[in-house]
Formats: structure tokens, C-alpha cells, sequence
């Protein structure tokens, strides 16, 4: 789990190479509560948490907010009753970045110390 | 917007009656930017709020939050950057119920405060 949360997130230009399918591989291994989504040509990583009340899912979803705020890029997070949706993938580029991996992988790091 | 948003929320039990047809048109004229979405036999609304920043829709988010913990009702709650989309339905009943109606109601009450 460390190894892609220990990586330092790049500003994402337009321009900018997608994530190449050895990392995403990598990551998926490395994380295999993820899955990779595809909707047309864009991709796209996410993954549902659990947890035992609303309130705790939304105490999850404010520190996703917080890990996306520090790094300027942001996913979908879905909040409901005991689970919390998020989704990755870079808006600039509609496709996966290197980024979405990392900010993955500190989401669960974090869900790790609740 | 006011009428649904002043009613009563009553505990909703799984042989509770839906919401009547003439309750949710009645709510979709007063709250036209609600939509009605109707998967298999489920029936549900949903809006989406827009904002200028990913802190207020995060900030929205946690304000929809407080509603549904006043009243033990839970929506989903989409958040992403610069909008928060909220879709209301009863699990019990698997169908709309009125408290979805005044819920969804309260929802646009705290969003033309902020």
C-alpha cells in the first residue's frame, strides 16, 4: 500500500501521459480493493469503504476532502449510510494520471487509522 | 419551497406507504430543479447543487449531513469539485416517502443560505 502513498503527486497539465498500464497494474496488485472503470475512453479507479454509521462515513469522506485539497485534485466521493464511494481519475487529461494512483493509496492509508 | 420543507418527518417502518403521485408532482412543481428517477420499481429524486469551490460543496456536503442525522434518514451524497449531488429515497420501502420529499426540500432551505 505504501509504495504509490509515498510517491509525490506532479501538477497535471492537459498534456500531461496518462498513467501507463504497468503502474496501473502494479497499483491494482499492490490494492486490489480497487477497481479499474472504463467509460468510453475515459478510465477511472474507485473503490467503496464501509463503515458502521453515517457519521463515521462522513468523517471518511471529510478526510478524503482533506487529502484531496492538500494535493489541488480531486475525486467523487459518495456518501451513504455506512459507505463511502470514491472515484479517481484526472478531469485535465480524462484518463487516469500517476496522481490518481497515489491519492488512491493515501485514501487508504488513511481509512487504515480510523 | 417552504411547504415540503416545514412538514413533520415520521419514522418510516419497511410497510410504510409511499409517497402518492400527486405528493411527488406536487413536490417537483415547487422544487423544479429535483428530478424524479425511477430504477426498476425504485423510485427516487435527485438535484444537483453547484459551487465555486471544492471546499463548498465538501462544506454543503456536511451541512446535508446534519439534516438527514436530525432526522435518522439518509441520502446519497455525491461530492466532486464544485458540486454536490444529493439523491433522496426510503431503503425501507424501496420507493419514495414523504420524508424524502421534505428532506430534499430542507436540502434547497440550507443551500439558499449559504
Amino acid at each position: 500500500m505504501t509504495k504509490f502513498a509515498q510517491k509525490i503527486c506532479v501538477a497535471c497539465q492537459p498534456d500531461a501521459k496518462p498513467a501507463t498500464q504497468s503502474e496501473i497494474d502494479m497499483f491494482l496488485t499492490d490494492n486490489p480493493e480497487w477497481s479499474l472503470v472504463v467509460t468510453g475512453t475515459v478510465k477511472s479507479i474507485e473503490k467503496v469503504y464501509k463503515f458502521s454509521s453515517f457519521a463515521d462515513a462522513l468523517r471518511f469522506t471529510n478526510l478524503v476532502g482533506e487529502i484531496a485539497e492538500q494535493e489541488g485534485h480531486h475525486p467523487a466521493i459518495t456518501t451513504e449510510w455506512g459507505r463511502v464511494g470514491v472515484q479517481w481519475w484526472s478531469h485535465k487529461i480524462a484518463n487516469l494520471h500517476l496522481n490518481d494512483l497515489i491519492l488512491a493509496a493515501r485514501c487508504d492509508q488513511r481509512y487504515a487509522k480510523m
